[in-house]
């Protein structure tokens, strides 16, 4: 089977120019099929200050109202989305970029929850791995904003750890796909004040072990919690660390790779 | 060979969300091959004065500074383009949305001009038509913004009128290619304030004629060379009519028919 790499990065890169060209500079010599998938950083926070939109945040999740899914589409599809395609075209990748509306690529349903109203923040149903596929075969390299819709012509905020886990189930079918969720981190830590304490292997025992004794906590464990929901669907390995050294996390020479057993 | 048609929708509609909706019921309708392309709307200039950004124009033409890129590549290709994405699937017509960056689909250079300085504002070089054909003939609709790149990096803002002929063009040795010219008027008239007054085909003989008489003026001369552009290199009919009347545009029976001779 063909190799795909899925490859998340994080906000913190989004954010940071320099960061993000050398970032570029490296995933455009990634080798074999590749997506990637980015979040949204903090322009979307500073394009609806400047519009004097309030934000809010519960649990460390943005509540979109109206206003927001437009800024977030704005900011997300449009403005991040056309800019990494452009300079990954510079590079010689022949990107394209896609929201889960596009080509009907990730069906999603607006979030219900007994409490709290999310607004329009969308859960994935369904991967269109047929097309998919199609576009990667074509010799594209995909660039998902984390953008879905209903199918019944909304769109909706979606987490973007989430998109790059249902994206590499989806194709693990198909392709040898590793799953990689880059950030700003060395890897899942030991110790969260040292960068040099990287677990170099997590089991779901272990993951047991270290939320119980609170090692593991906060955003770490969604982003767990969807490395290992990949690996039971057929992903072939999971990956977490340093933006920066994403040849050597696919090499498996650095951050944290989460295994079965 | 198999009809494609090409079909440019104005500003007016995409303001009118009423109008839009209208419009896409009818589009998503029609049959064979379709691309359609979207300009901008008052959106983009209503988001830079919220943001404070001061918009210049020369000769009706926007100055694309830097900030002024962001906001038209937000708006574009990220609010307008995903919601219409979003609307036709919600109409079973399985839509994806590009702009010129996505696929390289098209190349543009940065406008030079000996006198103005237009900013970001790209002229295209080249249509990747295998791309196109590719994800045509994958059963997809396509909905391009008016955002183009150069290869190197830079997007670029890019009149929605030329790009919907260079498309057109591209493709008119693939497919038998129309092209559409959809606004808020009932096509070219003989007296600009007469909606009665349609002038039912013009050839280029008579286009000099009535640019002569200044019957023809302003915005129109430069769609009607799009037009006129078009049809020399190979693309079946150009028509231009009014966004609410699209299948009788399509079918001939209403709007103007540019024609070669």
């Amino acid at each position: 089977m063909e190799t795909l790499a899925v490859i998340k990065i994080g906000g913190n890169i989004i954010d940071d120019e320099a960061k993000l060209a050398a970032f570029l500079d490296v995933f455009a010599t990634v080798r074999g099929k590749k997506i990637l998938v980015h979040g949204g950083g903090k322009l979307a926070t500073k394009m609806a200050d400047g519009l004097g939109i309030r934000q809010q945040l519960v649990d460390g999740r943005r509540i979109t109202d109206a206003e927001t899914l437009k800024i977030v589409t704005m900011v997300y599809a449009g403005f991040i989305n056309k800019n990494i395609v452009a300079q990954l075209q510079a590079r010689g990748c022949n990107a394209m970029g896609l929201t889960g509306a596009d080509g009907n690529a990730l069906l999603a349903h607006k979030r219900i929850h007994p409490s709290i109203d999310y607004g329009y923040v969308g859960d994935v149903d369904a991967v269109n791995t047929a097309f998919l596929t199609r576009l990667l075969e074509g010799e594209n390299t995909l660039v998902f904003a984390p953008i879905t819709h209903d199918g019944k012509g909304q769109l909706l905020n979606t987490n973007a750890d989430t998109i790059a886990q249902e994206i590499a189930r989806g194709l693990s079918s198909s392709f040898a796909t590793s799953l990689v969720y880059s950030f700003e981190k060395s890897g899942v830590l030991l110790n969260a004040e040292d960068e040099s304490s990287v677990i170099g292997r997590i089991n779901p025992a272990d993951y047991q072990e270290l939320k119980q004794r609170q090692v593991i906590f906060a955003g770490m464990i969604p982003k767990l919690d969807n490395a290992f929901t990949a690996l039971r669907s057929g992903v072939a390995k999971v990956i977490i660390g340093r933006a920066e050294e994403l040849s050597q996390l696919l090499a498996g020479q650095s951050g944290t790779t989460i295994v079965n057993e």
